[in-house]
């Protein structure tokens, strides 16, 4: 059943939303037409605004509509930290596990060459500019562990060759509180290839 | 962490949203500022656009930007049924269900004296002009099977007390393809009580 053009067409548009299906979009909308409309009204209108004002921190190229981002401009981060992400979601996933003091570089992306997505589209000119300033001592790569994450930080290791700046990347393994026998192979491998000897301190 | 003051605005007037906690909000403001800000805009201007435009149809009180709805002003429906149900949703349902060919009055709630919510707030007035009109044979009260919609239902069947018009609703009972270890006590009972012949055609 169709309830009207315009109804119908807010069912269709709010499947934009990630994990949103036919079901969901329908709860969505009866529920803001029936409960809320001045929250939907107040969603639509935030909505409108971050998606025309939010973009790149200037420095990190995090999500954001300052010129530089909050973290970027706190003086409590330690500048000769520089870790490179592939999304703000990943920087986001770091910060709130705590313990990481440093900066940020955001790609928004890894290269992906059959799509046509260079060094350019993921700032990596920029990335190159902001250590050509000097300060930061070690790059840590925290790419995705898939082959697109690893071929992105061995490009931007390569360019690195020769400078001065520390190279590191993420440690790979067993995740903590998980059981062995629902790990899958390559990991496995990985955490066996990089086993460490035991302390018993 | 936060992103940005505009960016945790989004983040939080997404939960407007049915189902929607602090993780899912973030998975949606990421994927429509990251990947799909083109469909962000549409969302944002139809949302707007409806909760604007979208009002009651005249005659059934169904969501609708029209002035009379697509189902009443449809000629294949039979105009001797009149099925009052509490929301869009559970005319929705019916209208999936299949096999109700009548007309719909969507009340938009129940009676709730402690709410303030009176006769009025649920269009019994029009629901009376509408009867007044004549050419409906039948109402079928399919308001919730739950204190407030049963009171609602008696409330309304007082009314119509003296007219010619015939008055019922759904049958309460076991749900078909469920089991009857899990039907709730409330539901048993009135299955026992309204058990009907055996029929073996
Ligand atoms: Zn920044
Ligand atoms: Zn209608």
């Amino acid at each position: 059943m169709s309830f009207s053009p315009l109804v119908d067409r807010l069912l269709e548009t709010l499947r934009v939303l990630p994990g949103v299906g036919p079901k969901t979009a329908q709860r969505m909308a009866l529920h803001l037409l029936e409960r809320d409309r001045e929250g939907g009204h107040r969603l639509a209108e935030v909505m409108a605004r971050a998606l025309e004002e939010v973009g790149y921190c200037r420095r990190c190229r995090t999500l954001t509509e300052e010129e530089v981002c909050e973290l970027c401009r706190s003086a409590r981060r330690d500048e000769r930290l520089l870790c490179v992400v592939e999304s703000p979601a990943d920087m986001l996933a770091i910060e709130d596990a705590g313990g990481y003091q440093g900066q940020y570089f955001v790609l928004h992306g890894h290269l992906s060459p059959l799509d046509g997505i260079g060094p350019e589209d993921i700032g990596l000119d920029q990335l190159a500019s902001r250590l050509d300033e000097g300060g930061i001592e070690e790059v840590i790569l925290a790419t995705n562990p898939t082959v697109e994450g690893e071929a992105t930080a061995h490009y931007i290791a390569a360019q690195l060759e020769g400078s001065e700046v520390r190279l590191s990347r993420l440690a790979y393994g067993v995740p903590m509180g998980g059981e062995l026998e629902y790990v899958d192979g390559g990991t496995l491998s990985r955490a066996f290839n990089g086993r460490l000897p035991f302390s018993t301190e």
